[in-house]
C-alpha cells in the first residue's frame, strides 16, 4: 500500500482533523507556524479504520512508518530512542476529529525501562525526577495497556507512603521510588504473568494499539451517542516529544484561553505551576498561580505565550484553550483547540470578533448555539453550588426555581399572590392550574411529557419545569411526595432545575438572567440574516409586551381559551349551561366585553404588528369540573344520605357534564367544530376582536387583526366559519364606520386538513401549522399519555431518536406539512404560511421550517431570541445549497 | 332557432332518456314497434331547461310547433282538437329521464269544453261517460294547473251524493253531473276571478307550462335530492290522444309486469278492471281481476298482450311494467317502464335472464344492486305489517329483531341463553358487553355512529342494531327508557329495524331470510368477473365458518383480543396486574394454549384460505373494570366507613387502573406499542398462531397464517416486531419440525403509517388499510363520541355529505390510502394490499378500494356476498375507463 500513514507534525495539513484529529491538527498548524512545538507526528484516523477492519490488527508496514519518524525525532532532538545513554522519551496521546475530553487514553514517559532511566537520571542530574517518572510511566502502561487496575498500583503506593511516613507521593525519596518500581513490576508480572516489557519499541507498538481499542471503550461509545459523534470516525495517535515542566524552578505547566472562558473578556485567562507537570496541575497538590504572575517569574515566556495567543486567535479565528510546559526556561506547545465557554462568553466573544474585524457577522451567528441563548435567559443554578439532586424528569421549561413545596393549585395561587415562594407539585396540571402555576415559581410533575399541559403552559410563561418525573411518588391525600427514601412533605424547600431536569432537596443559589447588549447586538445581526419570520405565542398583554421586547414581529398565536379562565369562568359556564340558544347568547354578551378588552391589550402590546388570534379550541367540559371527581362527589353524598338542594344541583351538573363526556377529547367536539354547532359563540369572539381592532384604530394606532379557525378538517368548515368571519366583521366595520384590514386563516392541525390544503387556501388567506396536534394524530400519540406510557421507553432502546413533540418529526408530520403547502399555494400562491405549535421555538425544527418554506415561526415569548437565532442559523446553512436546491423541494 | 322541440313518437329516439324522458321513450319505443299506442307527441326536457332559463316563459314558436303535431294527431285519429262534433282530447302527462313516480303532475280529457263535451257525449252515445270525463278534467285542470285545493272540488261532489242519496261518484246521473260541472265551474271563478278556460288550445298551453312548473314543486324538489337525481335534468311533456277504457263491457284497463316483480317467477302478472279508467284501478272501488281472467274475458286482447310482453321483454332485456287500455276491443298500449323489483325477484329475473339468452352475466350483475342483497341476508319486517314507529336511530346493522327489553349485558346473557328473545338496550357498549350482545336478538344504544362498538359488533355477528338513537332517555337505574311520552320498562318487547333504524313498539311480523340458489349463482358470476379479493373479518371458527359459507376467499382480519374475554378474562387480568415480567409470563403460558386452539379451529374452518391474525390491539385497560366506576366503588365504600380486605384489594386494582389510564385511548398505549413495550406478550401470540399451523400441517391440512401488527407508526416498531415474529416462527418451526409457510404483514391506520410506508414495506409482505382508524385520525373524529356531538348535525346541514365512517373519504383517507400504496409498492413490487376496514363491506368503498389498486377487501362475514357483488360491478364499472387509465393513477 502506498498510502501514507504516519505525518510528522509539519507534514500535515490543520485544516484535515477528519484524518489527523483535532489534537494532531492544532499541533500540526503551530508546528507550521513557527511555534515551539516538541517534535512528533501523527498515525492517521484512517489507520485505526483499517484497524478495526482488520480485525484489531495493526495494518501491514504500519510500525515500520513509524520507525522512520521515531528517527525523524531523534535527529531533531539529539536523543536516541531506547538508548541508555541519552533516551528519547515520547508521549502516545489520542486525538479524535471531534474533541472527546477524558475518554481515550494517554500514555506519558514511553521509552523508560531500567536502563533507560539511569540515562534519564544522569542527563537531568534528578534520580528522583527519573524514577518517579518510570514509576509513572508503569503504572499509566499497566493500567491503559495491559488492562491492570488503578487501585492495584494504588495500594502499593499507599503501602510505601505509610511505610516511609508520609503524606504525598511527592514525598517518596528516590530510593523509595525505586522499590516503588520493582514492586509495580512484580504486580505486572503477577497480574499478566510476563514481565513488564523492557523494549521500547515493543511498549509503542503496544501503547498504538492501545488507543486505538480506547476508541470503542464503553464510556467513548456511551459519549459518542450522547454526542451524535459518528462511530466510523476514528481517533488518530499523536506520538511527541516528552517535554518536561518539572525540572526545576525554571519549569513548569500551564493551561490557559486566549479570552476570559466565562466572561468573555478580552483578557489571557489560565494558570500554570512551577516546577510541575500537567498532572500536578489537575492533582491540585498545589494552588496553581493565575498566569498574569508568570510574567513577573518568566517575563520572556510570558511575552512569547502573548504573542502565541495572538497568532492562535488571527490563525483560528477563535479563542484557543492552550497547554504549554516550560522545560527549563524553554516554552512548548503542547496543545490548542477551540476554547469552550458559557453562554454569556459565547456571546461576548462573537460580537467581540466582529468588531475587531476577525470574523464575520454570519460567522458570529453561527458561533452561539440557540441552547445558549436559551441559558441566557432564565436564572441558573450556580455552577459552583452543591446540590443535592434527589431525582431527575423531563427538563421541560428552563431555567430554575426555588420554593416551599405545595400540591394544591389554589394554595399555591393563594400563597404565590400573597408573595411567598411556592413550587407547584402534581401528578399533572390541567388548564384549572393555571392560576397555580403563575403564581408559583415553578412547577414539577410526575407525568406528561415535553409538551404535557405543565411543560408547555411553564414554557410559555417562562416559567421553570420538570415533569414526567416519575421517580417521585405523589401522595395529595398526605400532601408529600417520596423519592427512594426521601420524603418531602408540604412546604419543604426544594429547588427544580428546568434545563436539566434536574430535583433538588432545599435551597440552591442562582445566577440572575442577562439580556446584554451583545446578545442584543448579535440578535439584530440574525434578523439582518434571516429569511424566515419569528413570532410569538402569547396570550395576555403581558406576554404580548416581553415578546415584543424580545424582538417577535407578530403573535403568531393569541389562544382565547386562556382568556376564558379566571374570574370569566363563571360566565364561561353559565354559557355553557345555558339550554337555550337565546340563554347561551345572553351569557356571551357577557363575555363580550371582557374579551374586547383583552384584544385592545393585545393589539396596543404589538404595536401594529399582525396579532393572529385563534378562536376558541377546547373542548367545553374543560371549563366544567372533571366528570370523575364530579361523580365520587355525588356518589359519596348519597352514600352519606346527604340529600337536598345541593345535591339535586351538583345532579344536574353532571348530568351536563356526562353529556359533553368524550372518549377522546383530542379528537373531539372543539375547535372549529364548536363554531359550526353554537355559530354564536364564534361571533361573540369575531366581533370582540374586530371592536378591538376598531377601538384601537380609532385612537390612531395601527392594528392588524388576523384571525384563525382552529382544527378545520373539511371544507365545509372553513367555507362557513369563513363567512361567519366576512359577515360579522363587515357589521363591525359598518356599525363603526371604522375601516380595518383584517385577515382570516385556519390552522393545519389535523391531517385532513393538509390533504386538502388547496380547497381550504380558496377561504383561507394564511396557514398555521399547528404541530402540536399534527403530530399527536400523525403518531396517533397522544401528548398526555405517549411520554410516561411507551414514548420514554421508545426513546430509552433507541426505537424513536428523538421526541417528535421536540423536534418536528422530518419523515412524517413534515411529509404532510410539504403537502400542505404545496396544496395551499396551489391556490394561493401568496398564501402565507407559519407554524405555532411547540417545535417553532426548536432550533433543529425551525430549521427544517425554513427548508419547507414557512414564512414565519411562532413560539413562546422566552423562546424568541433563541429562535430569531436559530432562523439566521438554517439560512446561513442552506444559503449555499439553496442556489442549486428549491427551497420547499 | 331551428332545434327541434317537439316529436311524434315515431320520430323520437327510444334510448335518448335524457331528451324524451322515460315515459315518451317507451311510447317511442312501442310505436316503433307497431305495438298499438294511441298517437301521440313529446315536447323534450331541453324545452323545459329553455323554460326555466328564460324565467319561466315558453320558448317561442313552441305552441306552434305544438299545433302542428296536433294536426298529425288529428290527421291519425280523424277527430279534430275543439271539435264540437267529434272533439279530439289528450291527455298532458309529465315524463322525467328518471322514473319519479307520483311526483308531477298529469291532466286527463283535455280538449273538453261546454261544446266538446256534447259532441264527446253523442259520439260515445253516452252523455253521463261524457259529462263525467269533463267533470274530472275540470277537477284535475283545476287542481294542477290553476292551484284550487282538491278539497274544494270534493266538498261539491260530496254535496250533490248527499243531495242525491248515493255513495258512489259513478252512481251520480248524467243530469247531476252537469249540475256539479257548473258549480266546477263556479268554482273555478270564484278562486281564480276568471272563468274556467273554454279554449281548449289555451287549456293546451297552461297545462303544458303547468307540467313543466310541477318539475319544481316541493315534492320532486325532495324526491330528486333523496334519489339524487340531478336538478337541471328537467321534465318531458307528453301529449298522448286520449282512449277511453270506460265504454262498456268491451273496454277496459290494467296494469302489468312481464314477470311477477315480487318473486321473480316467468309469468305474467297483473291486474285489470272492465269498463273503467286507470283512476277506478287505483281508487279502489271495484276489486280488479287477475290478468289470468282476461284471457276468458278478451282471449284476443290477451294474446295480443302476450306478444306485447315477449316483445317487449326481448327489446328491453328487463321486465316490463306496462299500463294498458281497451276501448271497444281495441289494445291501447299507454306506459312501458323497467319494473320495480323486490330484491328477491331481482336475483332470480336477473339469473334466469341469463339463462334464457337475453342479458349477458354481466348484465345480470349489474342488475342487482349490493342493498338488494344485503336486504336477502337479513331478517325483514314484513313490509304489510303494522307498527309503531316510536324513534329513529341510525341503521348500524341490517335486519329486524323483537324482544323484551334488557338493560344490563348480564341480564341479557344469562336470560339469552335461556333461550329468551331479549333486546339489549345501552346507552353505549364496551367489550364488557360481548355476552350480552352475543345472547341478545339485537342492540338498540343511544349513543355512538354507524361504527361504534356496538354497530361494529353487531355487524360483525350480523345482528340488528339501531345506535345513536338520542330520542330514548335511557335510565339504568330505573330499568327504562323514555321517548316523548312513551316509556319503555324492563320486559316490555319492542322491535328494532336495523335496515332503516326504526325503534317499534311490540312485536313485528318478520320475513325470513333466503340465499337462494339463484343469488348463489349470481354471486359465482360475480367471482367471475371481479379483479379484488373478498375476505372476511372473523375472529372465531363460527364466524369463519360462515364466513366460507359466505364465499370468502380468506380471513382479512382476525382480531385476537375478541379471544381475551369471557372465560380467559381472569388469566388476562392476571396478566396485566403481574408485576414483574416473569409474573407476566406465567399468566401467558396459561393463555398460550387457549389461543392456540383458537386458531386451530379458525384455520380448519377456512381450509387453507390465507387467514390474517391480527396480534392483540385494544390498551390493557379495556380488560379491566372502567376507572370511573372503581373510584366510585372505592370512595363510596370508604364513605360508608367500610374497611378491610375487600377495600385493600378495590383499592389495589384502582392503582393499576389509575396507572393505565389514558385521555385519549384511542392515540394510546395499544397495538403494536404493547408488543415493544411487552414483547412477550407478543410471542405468546406468535407462538400461538405457528403452534396452531403447525398443528394443523401435521394432520396435512392446507394453512396459510398471515400475522398482521396493529398500529404502526415507525419503522423501529416494523422492524423490531418483525425480527420478534420471525424468531418466534423459526423456533416453533425448528422445534416441530414442520414447516408452515406464514407472512408478516402492518395495519395501516395511523396517518404517519401511510407516510412512511416504503420503509414498512421492507420488513412487511402486506398492508392492511385499518380504515376506522385511519378514518378518525385523518379527520381528528372520535367514532365513539363525534356522531352525538357534532357529526349528526354535520350530516344534517350537509356540511359533510356522507358519514366517511360508513363511505371511505375519497378526498382524504384515500389520498393517505394512495400514498401508502404507491410507497409501499415501490419498495416491493409484489405487496399485497388489503382493506379491513368496516368500509370493506360498503360498495361505494369497495369501488374506490378497486380504482386505488388493493388487492382485496375484507368485511364482516354477512357483507362477503354484498362485497363480492360490488367488487363485481366496481371492475364491470371501470372495466372500458381501465383500457385507459391506470388502476392506480
Amino acid at each position: 500500500m502506498s498510502k501514507k500513514r504516519v505525518y510528522l507534525f509539519e507534514e500535515a495539513d490543520g485544516k484535515n482533523r477528519l484524518l489527523f484529529g483535532g489534537k494532531g491538527a492544532g499541533l500540526a498548524d503551530m508546528t507550521k507556524a513557527g511555534l515551539p512545538v516538541p517534535p512528533g507526528f501523527i498515525i492517521t484516523t484512517e489507520v485505526c479504520k483499517e484497524y478495526y477492519e482488520n480485525g484489531k490488527k495493526l495494518p501491514e508496514g504500519l510500525m515500520e512508518e513509524v520507525l522512520e519518524a521515531m528517527k525523524k525525532l531523534e535527529e531533531k532532538t539529539g536523543k536516541k530512542f531506547a538508548d541508555p545513554e541519552n533516551p528519547l522519551l515520547v508521549s502516545v496521546r489520542s486525538g479524535a476529529p471531534v474533541s472527546m475530553p477524558g475518554m481515550m487514553d494517554t500514555i506519558l514517559n514511553l521509552g523508560l525501562n531500567d536502563e533507560t532511566v539511569k540515562g534519564l537520571a544522569k542527563r537531568s542530574n534528578n534520580e528522583r525526577f527519573a524514577y518517579d517518572s518510570y514509576r509513572r510511566f508503569i503504572q499509566m502502561f499497566g493500567n491503559v495497556v495491559l488492562g491492570i487496575p488503578h487501585e492495584k498500583f494504588e495500594e502499593i503506593l499507599d503501602h510505601y507512603k505509610k511505610e516511609q511516613g508520609v503524606k504525598l507521593d511527592s514525598e517518596l525519596s528516590a530510593e523509595t521510588l525505586k522499590k516503588v518500581v520493582e514492586a509495580y513490576k512484580e504486580l505486572v508480572k503477577k497480574e499478566t504473568g510476563k514481565d513488564f516489557p523492557q523494549d521500547p519499541y515493543q511498549q509503542l507498538e503496544m501503547a498504538i494499539r492501545a488507543v486505538f481499542d480506547s476508541w470503542n471503550n464503553e464510556r467513548a461509545i456511551i459519549y459518542r451517542k450522547l454526542h451524535n459523534i459518528p462511530e466510523d470516525y476514528g481517533t488518530a495517535v499523536n506520538i511527541v516529544t516528552m517535554v518536561f515542566g518539572n525540572m526545576g524552578n525554571d519549569s513548569g505547566t500551564g493551561v490557559a484561553f486566549t479570552r476570559n472562558p466565562s466572561t468573555g473578556e478580552k483578557e489571557f485567562y489560565g494558570e500554570y505551576l512551577t516546577n510541575a507537570q500537567g498532572e500536578d496541575v489537575v492533582a491540585g497538590i498545589r494552588t496553581p498561580q493565575p498566569i498574569s504572575k508568570l510574567a513577573e517569574e518568566m517575563p520572556e515566556v510570558y511575552k512569547q505565550l502573548l504573542e502565541v495567543r495572538d497568532l492562535l486567535e488571527k490563525y483560528y479565528r477563535d479563542v484557543q484553550d492552550i497547554e504549554f510546559t516550560v522545560e527549563k526556561g524553554k516554552l512548548y506547545m503542547l496543545q490548542t483547540r477551540n476554547a469552550k465557554r458559557t453562554a454569556r462568553a459565547a456571546v461576548k466573544i462573537a460580537v467581540d470578533m466582529v468588531k475587531e474585524g476577525l470574523i464575520t457577522k454570519e460567522e458570529a451567528i453561527l458561533r452561539v448555539s440557540p441552547d445558549q441563548i436559551n441559558q441566557l435567559l432564565h436564572a441558573q443554578i450556580d455552577p459552583k453550588a452543591e446540590k443535592k439532586v434527589i431525582a431527575k424528569g423531563l427538563p421541560a421549561s428552563p431555567g430554575a426555581a426555588s420554593g416551599k413545596v405545595v400540591f394544591s393549585s389554589r394554595e399555591a395561587e393563594k400563597r404565590g399572590k400573597e408573595g411567598e415562594k411556592v413550587l407547584l407539585v402534581r401528578p399533572e396540571t390541567t388548564p384549572d392550574d393555571i392560576g397555580g402555576l403563575a403564581a408559583a415559581q415553578g412547577v414539577l410533575t410526575s407525568r406528561g411529557g415535553m409538551t404535557s399541559h405543565a411543560a408547555v403552559v411553564a414554557r410559555g410563561m417562562g416559567k421553570p419545569a420538570v415533569v414526567g418525573c416519575e421517580a417521585i411518588k405523589i401522595d395529595l391525600e398526605k400532601e408529600q411526595f417520596v423519592v427512594g427514601d426521601v420524603v418531602v412533605k408540604k412546604d419543604d424547600v426544594i429547588t427544580i432545575d428546568g434545563s436539566t431536569g434536574e430535583v433538588i432537596l432545599g435551597e440552591v443559589p442562582m445566577i440572575p438572567p442577562t439580556l446584554s447588549d451583545e446578545l442584543k447586538e448579535l440578535l439584530s445581526w440574525a434578523d439582518e440574516i434571516r429569511k424566515i419570520g419569528v413570532r410569538a405565542n402569547a396570550d395576555t398583554p403581558e406576554d404580548a409586551k416581553k415578546a415584543f421586547e424580545y424582538g417577535a414581529e407578530g403573535i403568531g398565536l393569541a389562544r382565547t381559551e386562556h382568556m376564558f379562565l379566571g374570574n370569566r369562568l363563571p360566565l364561561v359556564q353559565e354559557m355553557i349551561l345555558a339550554e337555550t340558544e337565546e340563554d347561551r347568547r345572553k351569557a356571551l354578551d357577557k363575555l363580550l366585553p371582557v374579551q374586547r378588552e383583552d384584544f385592545i391589550g393585545l393589539f396596543k402590546a404589538m404595536q401594529g404588528k399582525p396579532v393572529t388570534i385563534r378562536l376558541i379550541d377546547p373542548p367545553l367540559h374543560e371549563f366544567l369540573p372533571p366528570l370523575l371527581d364530579l361523580t365520587v362527589e355525588v356518589e359519596v353524598m348519597k352514600a352519606k344520605g346527604i340529600t337536598g338542594k345541593e345535591l339535586e344541583e351538583k345532579e344536574k351538573l353532571l348530568a351536563v357534564v356526562k353529556r359533553l363526556h368524550e372518549f377522546n377529547p383530542m379528537l373531539g367536539f372543539r375547535g372549529c367544530r364548536l363554531g359550526m354547532v353554537y355559530p354564536e359563540i364564534f361571533e361573540m369572539q369575531v366581533r370582540a376582536i374586530m371592536e378591538a381592532a376598531v377601538a384601537v384604530a380609532k385612537e390612531g394606532l395601527p392594528v392588524k387583526p388576523e384571525i384563525m379557525i382552529p382544527l378545520v378538517a373539511l371544507e365545509s368548515e372553513m367555507k362557513v366559519l369563513g363567512e361567519l368571519i366576512h359577515r360579522v366583521a363587515k357589521q363591525v366595520i359598518e356599525e363603526s364606520g371604522v375601516n380595518v384590514e383584517y385577515k382570516v386563516g385556519t390552522m393545519i392541525e389535523v391531517p385532513r386538513a393538509a390533504i386538502i390544503a388547496d380547497k381550504l387556501a380558496k377561504v383561507a388567506e394564511f396557514f398555521s401549522f399547528g404541530t402540536n396536534d399534527l403530530t399527536q394524530m400523525t403518531f396517533a400519540f397522544s401528548r398526555d399519555d405517549a411520554e410516561g406510557k411507551f414514548l420514554g421507553i421508545y426513546r430509552e432502546k433507541g426505537y424513536i431518536e428523538e421526541d417528535p413533540f421536540e423536534h418536528l418529526d422530518a419523515e412524517g408530520v413534515a411529509e404532510l406539512m410539504k403537502i400542505g403547502i404545496q396544496k395551499g399555494r396551489s391556490t394561493r400562491p401568496d398564501l402565507k404560511v407559519g407554524i405555532c405549535g411547540e417545535h417553532g421555538g426548536d432550533p433543529k425544527s425551525i430549521e427544517l421550517c425554513y427548508i419547507l418554506g414557512l414564512d414565519y415561526v411562532s413560539c413562546s415569548p422566552f423562546r424568541v431570541p433563541v429562535a430569531r437565532l436559530a432562523a439566521a442559523q438554517a439560512t446561513l446553512k442552506h444559503q449555499k445549497k439553496m442556489e442549486f436546491v428549491d427551497r420547499t423541494a
